[in-house]
């Protein structure tokens, strides 16, 4: 019998499913999930707080595969997972749709000055000086990460006319890889970082990258606030050296009331609402879970897998 | 030979790829365009006041097709065009992509709260309780109108998995028209006024259509106001029969201050600026021009073709 522990919510769609040498445990209080977790040898801690969620992964000693819902793991014992010899998998493609479509709602209120518009009916005047009116179709933007989320938001903005390159780590035909990619960043209009948060690309946008973007550009974050410099972002948009900035994560979250960041009116902060979907995604993610299921058993490699090393 | 009459500022997009059997006559003050119009049997007559442009197409006897950037048409000589058998040409899908990236933001901006963002940003505050999440993936939007403006809006939203349904006074397979498409109001989520200002289509959104709409419908408005019974839409408002509205136009324009629209928490007034653009015109101009001049010539129906008797 291999011992599994969910989230009682996850009961209905998984419990019928189940081979009968898996043993389901399930919980839904943190003191359960606690008492449960090291007895776990297929553990899937969603369900209840982020943190409840990372602390029950430390003390699962007997792990063989974690699952998790989310897309960043940095906060997971990825070291510990290592030595166990465990699998991870994450639920990176989980979020990209409702990501995707928020970056291509942070391109559209910079290309249209959508947020002074809101502003302006809150004080019922009808504009006649008019905000930006840019249209999408021949911009250029620059995706830094092509995973799910990135990926996701690449299709979106390309449909829309954006053309679209993207930063990988082992760059395909059209791509920018690790080298390259900082000499190009003049180039575009969009910069959207969708890069996992990692020792590797902590403040991977800096002085010098924000120096290298065009005057006219917008950074938009969807990934980590760690993976800008962020005082560096607070000079670039206090002298006006780019055009704005989209940011859905920041360093630290919630961002004090008394930061700068938000008082420039070229930035917009969005409270890491970008993954929030009233789509549910349940059903979706037990599909995903009983498929890598199977290939768990068969001994084959789990889609969405992360690699415990890199971090991703 | 045909005498084909041109701003000078389409020389460089035209001139060089004009068949040879077009003699191109270039005006560049007032005086050379009304020397000019009454010689032209192809007349593109933009490019001074529209006074100078409308004037001179009343010179224009001998004109076989006249080509517009602009979109309405009332004020050029439609009988008289009619009388000489001549056909026109209007730019009304030359504001389309413009316009329908603004319905793309206005989805975008019900499906994710995204006004409420930004007021909490100005309150500098981190929200926590969160506002609506919603994926367009699989939901199912109605575009009344299938013109430049209304297809370019479906190919966006479909783009960004919205069902795209339209209505069309001609429906072809998938398409509702002018008897049925009432009775299919209860099936959308996202309701998109494209229609021309006609005195058919003069409140064809009424109690009865606003009533027949999802409550959890949104309905965006980037026609005339006047296509909307407003005091009807405001019922609806207030009592939240609806979601909401995104309205770019309204009746009157600007609307006053006091007008009880402003006030509802769940419409959003955006000025009339949904057609305004940066980017250039001319070159797609220009490449239309010349995709309809190889209709004209083959004598086939050309794109944006007035219909003179009804005006539009």
């Amino acid at each position: 019998m291999t011992i599994a522990v969910f989230h009682e919510s996850y009961r209905p769609l998984l419990e019928a499913r189940l081979p009968a040498h898996i043993e389901p445990r399930w919980f839904s209080s943190r003191d359960e999930l606690y008492a449960l977790a090291p007895q776990a040898e297929i553990g899937w801690f969603d369900g209840l707080t982020l943190p409840d969620m990372w602390g029950s992964a430390h003390v699962a000693k007997k792990i063989r595969w974690l699952n998790t819902n989310g897309a960043g793991v940095e906060n997971f014992p990825l070291a510990q997972l290592r030595e166990l010899g465990a699998v991870m998998t994450n639920g990176a493609g989980l979020t990209g749709p409702a990501i995707a479509e928020f970056v291509v709602l942070g391109v559209l209120n910079f290309a249209k000055g959508f947020a002074d518009i809101v502003r302006a009916h809150d004080r019922r005047e009808w504009l006649t000086s008019t905000p930006p009116a840019d249209e999408l179709t021949g911009s250029r933007a620059l995706v830094l990460g092509a995973g799910g989320i990135g990926a996701e938001t690449g299709k979106r903005l390309a449909a829309l006319g954006v053309e679209v390159t993207y930063l990988r780590r082992n760059p395909g035909p059209g791509d920018l890889g690790p080298d390259g990619w900082r000499a190009r960043l003049g180039e575009f209009d969009w910069v959207v970082v969708t890069v996992p948060a990692t020792a590797e690309t902590n403040g991977m946008i800096g002085a010098a990258e924000l120096a290298a973007m065009k005057s006219s550009a917008v950074i938009l974050n969807v990934s980590r606030g760690a993976v800008i410099d962020q005082d560096a972002l607070v000079d670039a948009l206090r002298e006006k050296r780019i055009r704005g900035a989209f940011l859905d994560v920041t360093s630290p979250e919630p961002l004090p009331a008394d930061h700068p960041l938000w008082g420039f009116d070229n930035c917009l902060i969005t409270m890491h609402l970008s993954g929030r979907s009233t789509t549910p995604r349940a059903p979706v993610a037990a599909e995903r879970f009983l498929e890598n299921l199977a290939r768990f058993e068969r001994g084959e490699p789990l889609l969405n897998q992360v690699d415990l090393a890199a971090g991703y």
